[in-house]
């Protein structure tokens, strides 16, 4: 599909960050005027709100709220961090009950105060002991991987296979994986991780963004789509290939893009949605 | 090993380009005086130089010389750039012989307008094309995998199973690989490659410094060994066991490190290796 007149937006989401410059009410406002459908809320978004009512107000605006972003970050070398980290992925899941979002995604966490393979322990251990309370509330956990430049701090589950792995021995229909293209457009094995996740039942959220050349920041310089050099359009078609049906995810963080006029910045993410995914 | 004074330093050697703020004849001079035995030389150190006299002045100096960084770059959608390419690695393997270094090393490239699958295939090659140059001159070519964030532009080999597979796949005693902890530390499949690199007999080069907590910079904030949280002794444990028996390369780019007084710099560089690899 090449024109941007063709493609329909039904599956377009976009993340409360993308337009980071926007409040939430403003984001839904413009959001379901330009016809998007999607929502996944950034829990800095809900600040200082009484989130089952700024639950309702996304769904009078026609949206489906996809995901609440982000639990995790479970690691510690300190047991009292860890139960900290327990505790607040409790009250997240309780912020996506409330809110209405059937799904929290996980960053995972690291401390590179101790070995990968520890952290990656620990984070089996934080998510097996908060399954209980998400099925209660409902709420479906998603393993996010992260690129390996986040291995340090962010998240000692850097690739499919990993996320894959635990989510198979943590072995509950409420957990599962979050695919973001950013984090893992590189991996050889991208395609045959996410057959293998499609069909354990385990994809759960697909996230997009582009990988700009070069990229001036680790953190804040994603691209929007056609940016950059990922094959979002390939990588998505291995996900649906793979059984996805839901949203596509638009979560780009860009000191550049939030320095733009949001609602032309709304118009660009829409045709490049269009034109690149 | 915790004292500065127990261990040896006769496995040390140091990039030029760590030391960059000195030209190759003062590096030399500081290293030797400092008792570091091993040089790796990156090309620019050698412009406007005669080549089989600045190797000579090594010798001098009683450095072995361990490697040229670097040849590569073979990936191109344009088939003029790739030849190009393919004659800038026949001169990088004449440089070597004159200089008298054994060992070149390859950072593979990427060209971000074509799939990193496209790219694995013309570095494949490339390299290929290349084996009987090297061979003739007695230089050996270490595929050197480099991290996933720099996939876009500098490396479509991005872990040591990438370099494993094409080193076997070339099967060629003049191909080999080159073990960066920068680049690889984060792989859950680490241990296992670096085994299977050795029993290959493709373990040819192994290059430490540190990944700093956090980087502010994707290329040149690298740390000293101690400086940040790659467990370098352990990778070093991995690589001694898989058979390889020759230098530690500290190769640190770092803006930093850079503005430091470089004597200064030097012993720090001594103090960190018996410390922390």
């Amino acid at each position: 599909m090449n024109s941007t007149d063709e493609k329909d937006i039904s599956k377009l989401c976009i993340h409360t960050i993308t337009t980071k410059p926007w409040k939430i009410e403003e984001a839904a406002q413009h959001f379901s005027a330009a016809g998007v459908k999607g929502i996944s809320v950034w829990r800095d978004a809900l600040e200082g709100r009484n989130v089952k009512q700024t639950g309702k107000v996304l769904l009078e605006h026609d949206l489906s709220i996809v995901s609440l972003c982000r639990g995790g970050f479970f690691p510690s070398k300190d047991l009292n961090k860890r139960k900290s980290a327990i505790d607040d992925n409790r009250r997240a899941i309780d912020e996506a009950a409330e809110l209405g979002a059937p799904l929290l995604v996980l960053v995972c966490g690291a401390d590179p105060s101790q070995s990968l393979r520890d952290s990656g322990k620990q984070i089996q251990d934080g998510i097996g002991e908060i399954i209980p309370y998400a099925s209660s509330a409902g709420i479906r956990l998603a393993i996010e991987p992260l690129h390996p430049m986040y291995a340090d701090t962010r998240s000692a589950i850097n690739t499919m296979k990993q996320a894959n792995d635990m989510a198979e021995e943590l072995n509950s229909p409420w957990v599962g994986v979050a695919v973001d293209v950013y984090h893992v457009w590189w991996d050889p094995f991208l395609e045959k991780e996410i057959k293998r996740c499609g069909e354990n039942g385990h994809l759960m959220a697909f996230h997009i963004c582009d990988w700009k050349v070069p990229t001036a920041d680790m953190l804040l310089d994603r691209g929007l789509m056609g940016e950059g050099c990922i094959p979002v359009r390939q990588i998505r078609s291995w996900v649906e290939t793979a059984g996805f049906t839901g949203f596509h995810e638009v979560e780009i963080f860009s000191t550049t893009h939030w320095k733009e006029n949001q609602s032309e910045y709304l118009r660009k993410i829409i045709k490049a949605y269009k034109d690149h995914s």
